[in-house]
């Protein structure tokens, strides 16, 4: 018998579909590894780090802020288009400043977003499944 | 010492500098495993099959078809904003009908983009690295 394929997943569609910020979507499962997922950011997030992998962020829409601790640089600034790896265990903090951002993010399956701040109100870990 | 972090790397500038079709270039490493990379496709390639990963592809502009065997779908379609995974074994054809395709491709590091084919005029892996 033939196997399945997931179908395809539109990421515009997935991102008209909610309007919550930090509510990251999967979109997309490696190798039951890694996880491709879509958030809407807004404002600061918590500074946090996640000891077991790098996070990789793409900016779909907006201008994201990413502050770091302890490394050679304070920050970085991404545009539309723009990809960046937070290596494993380097503390960030998301920020925007205006608006919106949308953008994809990619790490390890089954990450905590806040990795290992304890911040009551920023424990959340809902990603929803948005494939087909 | 503070360590390192690389500096983001703009897609749209990678895209715009260089013209070759599969011949994939590399974005961002995540934890030495997998790799984001993002090529230009253009014509059909040839079928194959990567036995030890699932491959994702994003397209970033143009529509790609991806041909499938040995699935219940004989085959997806793909515009821009879409994604789809193949999942590992999968045999499968990227092919563009009309013009070029950008894409971003998520997949385990190392691995040869022809997957078990051997059709020598496409047996090569010039995954060039294009990170600052």
């Amino acid at each position: 018998m033939a196997s399945t394929v997931r179908p395809p997943v539109s990421v515009p569609g997935v991102l008209a579909s909610f309007t919550e910020a930090w509510s990251p979507r999967l979109i997309a499962s490696i190798n039951a590894e890694y996880e491709m997922k879509v958030a809407k950011l807004q404002g600061a997030f918590v500074f946090h780090a996640h000891h077991n992998t790098d996070e990789v962020f793409y900016v779909l829409s907006g201008t994201l802020t990413i502050e770091l601790q302890d490394v050679d640089v304070d920050k970085v600034v991404l545009n539309k288009g723009d990809t960046f790896v937070v290596p494993r265990g380097v503390r960030h903090r998301p920020v925007v400043e205006e608006g919106v951002v949308e953008a994809m993010i990619i790490e390890k399956a089954g990450v905590v977003n806040t990795g290992d701040a304890v911040a009551a109100e920023h424990l959340r870990n809902d990603v929803k499944d948005a494939r087909g």
